[in-house]
């Protein structure tokens, strides 16, 4: 999917990330570039936008993020089940994800870490709070800019079921009658 | 549905919730008991079995859970989405959640908040930092004992993506023989 993107209001990510998709995590540090595959997020405020999400220290791309301060979260659609597979299947000390995957690089406007253009929604993310980084894990992420490809309803994505299972999002319920105390306003 | 549950390994709770299915919180406190709809949650380490959440102050529920350190993480069928949809959009200060809502506490083993019988796996968690509650409303909760009906494949769940819209799980993909790097071991 390479649909011109647009701006999106970062109070309003929660409509992308609350659903749970797996997400692709880019980054970029001391001239290289990274990407790997993750499950474990939320959404932590509307404003700031605010997402947390664990990195295991593990992970080649825990440094990198640490260490530059950034990352972009890119959301994939289902069609991409088998890359969002490979990526979270191979090491980034050993392999250029971009080219080994045949992603696209694209600039971010407020990070240094790319965007992978061919995810229909990219959040450039700066570290927030590290206090739960040591003992978690857990980063705190503040989205600085948003870019999602205009798309009504928004598109399919995975959800990972551990044991190699991932589905798409299924059938949907309109329920906004009930919706009597809470309201976003979220057009797009 | 009120099938007979079974334990289910804590440290494998993140089949559950690593999708990112809409929740049902409950909780007790001095005799009182209540019910939230909670969908900002991620899961943060299999052992110990730890789940991190915001449960915003303005909540009933926020301050039941901080003074008696405990709650279930109950996890709804699709089915149940006009129930979740009403536990979501009224106050557990005015109403009796469990009364109004035909729901059915059952008594848990190791917390002394009820299980909803009638959500398909019912988490009991006690919590184990709050460290994060002061600033971003977030706790992170040890499962302590997990409940789940029997059900293969588990049964469909609820995602929600704001302004009242929700899915259900959708089509399964099982890409097990590209997992190459990480396995893990959960089989009921």
């Amino acid at each position: 999917m390479t649909k011109p993107k647009r701006d999106y209001p970062v109070e309003n990510i929660r409509r992308l990330l609350e659903p749970g998709p797996i997400v692709l995590v880019s980054s970029a540090w001391k001239g290289e570039t990274n990407i790997m595959t993750m499950g474990w997020h939320t959404v932590l405020e509307f404003t700031p936008s605010l997402v947390g999400c664990v990195i295991a220290s593990s992970n080649h791309s825990f440094g990198m993020i640490r260490n530059s301060g950034e990352c972009v979260i890119n959301i994939p659609t289902a069609d991409m089940v088998d890359t969002v597979v490979k990526i979270g299947n191979s090491d980034g000390d050993e392999i250029d994800k971009f080219g080994t995957f045949n992603l696209t690089p694209a600039k971010a406007s407020k990070v240094k870490a790319p965007l992978v253009r061919e995810c229909f929604a990219n959040l450039e993310c700066k570290i927030h709070d590290t206090r739960m980084v040591n003992k978690y894990n857990f980063f705190i992420f503040k989205v600085v800019k948003a870019h999602v490809t205009p798309h009504r309803p928004l598109p399919q994505t995975l959800h990972y079921h551990g044991q190699g299972i991932f589905t798409t999002d299924g059938r949907k319920m309109n329920k906004a009658a009930g919706f009597t105390k809470w309201r976003d306003t979220a057009t797009f």
